[in-house]
């Protein structure tokens, strides 16, 4: 239990999405509407957001692989339940919903562990920006990426998609895939660099956990920082970049992670890890 | 004609280039000088800049193909009527010239309606930044792109490829194109990221009008809005591009697009898109 | 010798690292410990530092090749005498060294002409970002780079590789890179965008000194602001780099190689840059 806990319960129960943590500290998020093809509701992303700050304060978990059950990842919003809903909803509501999803992505990126999505199948509109969000996507043959925004007549920046895409694939790709909404299919995906690791048919979910666990093994802290680094540095200038890693490097070099390395290098043998 | 219309008169007489809009509200902007690869003069920059800014004011038109007439899509400034006439003016007016070239780019990434270059044959110096600038890079096998600014003594940064390039390609492909000026053919291009879709020998101003007809008949304010965040967010932070995200689909969850596709969804048909 | 020489004396004798010029204005530095990979010291950090400052003040050289002897490029920072050493120092040493690494990797991009990265064998570490930092890497097949951080403890974000890696390779593949710290070898790191030049195996030092005398002969003004513009507008807004390449271009086209250019194209002889 982190010492920076105040007076917010805590639920074991979350409804719109099946979590659990292995004994390595591995948490595995289940998008669980297969028959939907895990078409996200309100309450999905409302957990999704919730479920993500409390890990990221309370430290438990050390990585986390987000998957879908079923035939596919995540179909994105729910035709009735969001689209349906929304269309009655007044200006504030609307502006609400929109700002629950980027919370979501917000809290993805600035999560203090990796995140590793695992995908198969289709993964379209929320569905695509969550996979995008993650630092690692791991995808089987079977995968397609689909920005499908406009096929609604919305936006495709939607949570963070025209600011995160360019970044991934570059503005060129990033526009064609953003304003047609076509599928990206895994060879594509993988060639324009969306995919992270590209597995066999269906190994998807077996490639995220062991990537997840290696993840979790190694030096947390270090983990965490490189991630922050890489978030941050986007949005900010060359020098001010290269003051910020003389800064966290410096506080690195005082952990017990470096130290241990050097011994376990001096003594032949392999680094025991604490994440601190 | 936009209630927003001042007292400015409008031309229909484009004297340095060929300007047509067909039925479905697609405009064909052809540099027109073939027997000189399309090298641009001072009057055609001036056009372009002009015709941009007039189109993106009357929003006349859905979607905007430029392309060459000839051997190939645009071979840059003139060699004489703009490198040797550069060469007897003052500061003043060439600080002038060159602000007027940069607007051009600055009009194609700021038009309300997507830009699709229609590249055969060569692209080279302001012809591969127009090319660079527009949001589809619609290209034969014949295409080549040349940011030869450095092999006439100049900086490869002209008319914001500096800042283009690298969020197209990347870094390092980009120093390589600005610094050494060589022309990059279509299967390199293609590759990088530099080519939207590439077409059979001779099949570029086809695709391109095809393209041009497909974004014409979809959602246009969808579209504006999805180059208008594309464009923005490279120069946002995370956070803010999220909010920009939340406040842009709520403002077209309340357009008639939006409610179409859910319409036309239930009933089992296609959307009619009206653009707003 | 620059009119902008004050009293600081300089030195030939760099007892880090072996440096040299050859008639065309090519500099070479050559990371010269094989025994031990080209293990970076305090002392080697301090002589590139010193030693790039120098020559972007003086303007003695007109590109820069970084390689290194033996067996490979650059093994990263020393285990004993820069890992082990730094493991006793207070909180402000450890700032400070790491604030010189930054230092070495600012002083490369933004020396005054282009650095070329000869790259075989390893390139790890510390080693990986020099090579990152340079302008064009041209590497042999045996070349893999290495961002090896976390696997000492520390963070992948180390003399600006978080910032810049992604926008070299994108943000999913840097990502990956400085997470886990895995080599990518030469075919991956050429598919990525991470190699500008592919050589025949054994011929990275060859071909970067055949570039970097390319770019000697060439004009030198031209690729020195090139370079500036690429860096700046890394960090600047769309509007303010057009501006920027606007008063850059204009700059130039007072210059003697724009002038010169026009003068050989109309002799149809090859002009003479001299870099101004």
């Amino acid at each position: 239990m982190s010492p920076f806990t105040g007076s917010t319960p805590r639920t074991d129960s979350w409804q719109h999405l099946t979590y659990v943590v292995d004994e390595s500290g591995v948490a595995t998020v289940t998008l669980a509407r297969p028959e939907k093809l895990n078409a996200l509701t309100f309450g999905a992303y409302a957990d999704l957001r919730d479920l993500l700050a409390e890990l990221s304060r309370t430290k438990s978990v050390r990585a986390l692989v987000l998957t879908g059950e079923g035939r596919g990842f995540c179909s994105g919003g729910d035709v009735d339940e969001i689209i349906g809903a929304t269309l009655s909803m007044d200006t504030a509501q609307i502006l609400d919903f929109n700002r629950m999803t980027g919370q979501v992505v917000r809290a993805v990126r600035e999560a203090p562990f990796p995140v590793i999505a695992a995908v198969h199948g289709v993964a379209a509109g929320a569905g695509a920006v969550l996979a995008l969000a993650a630092d690692f996507r791991v995808a089987d043959p079977s995968a397609r990426f689909a920005f499908l925004f406009t096929k609604v007549g919305l936006s495709g920046g939607d949570m963070g998609a025209a600011y995160l895409l360019p970044r991934v694939v570059g503005l060129g790709h990033a526009t064609r895939l953003l304003m047609l909404g076509e599928a990206v299919r895994a060879p594509e995906a993988e060639r324009i660099g969306l995919i992270s690791e590209l597995t066999d048919e269906g190994g998807a979910d077996e490639a995220a956990l062991a990537l997840g666990r290696r993840l979790a093994e190694g030096p947390a802290l270090a983990y965490a920082q490189t991630k922050a680094l890489l978030t941050a540095e986007l949005d900010m200038p060359l020098a001010g970049a290269i003051e910020m890693d003389a800064a966290t490097q410096a506080l690195l070099m005082h952990g017990e992670d470096y130290a241990e390395f050097h011994a376990a290098f001096t003594d032949k043998r392999s680094p025991k890890w604490q994440g601190r």
